[in-house]
């Protein structure tokens, strides 16, 4: 995506060609995915003015071709950089002035691209890069659509399953064998928090049976590489009228700063008004409000106290507020939601509070 | 694990500290888990004369206090090196040459890092760590034997199973599933890769229908933070006589590469004799032979041509010879092996050709 556009990030910055590694086939690099459609070992070059190549080892060489870009090299092992300088000098490139993604860029990695790229001045496009993939474009959109879809369906099934489950591990499981059977990936560890377990915002499913009280549940799959978030809190058992009015008062909350995003709205001022809402709630607001989604799970815009982002058109964001009482119970409510001249939730499921 | 032996290094290095970090949940810093058992936001400093203290963010707080690092602070919102130089500041640490991980320290971070240790000299430690990863203490091999044999049991389920699955994705659900039903995480994403798409080592699973031929099962939990990695290949549909041989011979190299490791064996020639063993399907054997195996899936020993390593007892890795006939078919096997004065297979699911 928007290859077009980093082009552009590289004229101004006057760089001559880009590059964007991935040594590590677990957790692939997000800017060379975004790019390039392929998410393998090997390096994504962009030339500022020729069309994008690919650097795959031998065993990566067929699905690198089945990606967005047309033109692939053979790698040798492991040895990106010797293997970018030896195509880049064949091509008879300029690489007086690259490109680069220090966010992701090792000191280990820089030593090694500095042995073959003596000269070269590195640039630093890391915040160019997520600036361009903050705001969506109709395709992109399409795809977290699509995923926040399939997100819902698959959490209004573990709903109705919920009884069924007899520890925080089998709900995961169950959310991500829906997900898998789909053919889908995760965007992140499905959380199943329940009882005091809740008051964790990212505790991790236990093999212990499921508590009575609140039960987080945080999930969100990949489709075509695009993520999506939702949580939903649930009730085991009977809930008193103490607990009803804290789960309904913080879903009022979620449900009015959603509607008052507006473009231009402030994310730092978002936080606030939904810590202000909390009362004396506020001070077990101890998780940010949301954050942009897109090809990782969290992206620009931040939606936090400190934030300088602004909610632009095209966006992709959770608001997700949630009320965290040290060692007693958590409760969080959270949408992915588009914004398109106005505020349009991706996430659908109800949020009524369900008592299992 | 192992700081004790990890400030022996900072000794020799002449270094105040180590620092690690983590700054992204879902993808948690291997090193920082190793040496703390916490692989949340935050981050781990190890002073060369003081017990060892984790960071953390407020959110994450109860996390970490549950980790083998005894004592937490309170971290400001992401300002990893401004809530460290506070803290060092505080402890009155020495702070003249500190100890990172450069393989996974990016730019950026260092660029933060210098704003609050100006006048500190960092000294890369990331060679050294994977070096005392490398050989496994006795938890650490009851952690990864017990990965195994959950791995063995899943995947022969899957296999008992197989004739259920419409899809590559279908099996690859039920891998997971099964996993997380134990409260197991994933070393990987599992590998289903059925017909040509065997020729593709690292095939992600499709949705679409599995195809008759040769399907490699290449899968791996986590039990404890530690990984397993097990792969079968079975046949579905009846195998020609040409094929069986083909799979006898890649079995019986897997077999005899195996029962000839002994102390001090090269990996590089490990590697060398499969090669050869492989005679003319030599040049399809286009993937590394193995890799050693810990809190991470890829670890020291590396058992590729170009290796220096060697076999040490206490090693645990992987031995996996494939042969990949591009756009035809794959066939790999794979086990852990622990080397322990004699190579003893952990993962122990028959290895005959499953016709199913």
């Amino acid at each position: 995506m928007k290859i077009t556009e980093l082009k552009a990030v590289l004229e101004k910055k006057k760089a001559d060609f880009a590059v964007f590694y991935n040594s590590d086939s677990t957790s692939p690099n997000p800017n060379m995915f975004y790019f390039s459609g392929y998410n393998g070992l090997g390096a994504l070059i962009v030339p500022r003015k020729q069309a994008p190549f690919l650097i795959a080892p031998e065993m990566e060489f067929q699905r690198a071709k089945t990606s967005a870009i047309k033109k692939v090299y053979s790698m040798e092992k492991k040895r990106f950089f010797e293997s970018i300088s030896k195509i880049v000098n064949k091509k008879k490139l300029k690489a007086r002035s690259i490109a680069i993604d220090k966010s992701s860029f090792t000191l280990n990695a820089y030593r090694h691209f500095k042995k073959y790229f003596k000269k070269s001045k590195a640039k630093d496009i890391s915040f160019n890069c997520i600036k361009l993939r903050e705001i969506k474009t109709e395709k992109e959109i399409s795809y977290l659509t699509k995923s926040c879809s399939y997100a819902d369906k698959i959490v209004q099934k573990s709903i109705n399953s919920f009884k069924d489950f007899k520890t925080e591990s089998d709900a995961a499981a169950f959310l991500e064998y829906e997900a898998k059977k789909l053919g889908l990936g995760l965007s992140f560890n499905p959380i199943i928090a329940s009882g005091t377990n809740g008051s964790m915002p990212h505790h991790e499913p236990s093999s212990a049976k499921i508590k009575k009280g609140f039960c987080v549940i945080d999930f969100g799959v990949k489709y075509k590489g695009y993520c999506s978030d939702i949580t939903r809190t649930i009730y085991i058992g009977k809930p008193s009228a103490n607990e009803k009015e804290i789960y309904n008062s913080l879903l009022a909350v979620q449900k009015n700063t959603i509607s008052q995003i507006k473009e231009n709205s402030k994310c730092s001022q978002l936080y606030d008004f939904v810590n202000k809402s909390l009362g004396s709630h506020g001070k077990y607001f101890t998780h940010g409000l949301g954050h942009g989604v897109g090809v990782e799970i969290h992206e620009l815009p931040n939606l936090a106290l400190n934030s300088n982002d602004k909610i632009m058109n095209n966006m992709v964001f959770t608001i997700e507020p949630g009320i965290y009482f040290p060692r007693k119970f958590g409760i969080r409510i959270e949408d992915t939601v588009l914004f398109k001249s106005k505020p349009i939730a991706l996430t659908k499921t109800s949020k009524d509070l369900l008592i299992t």
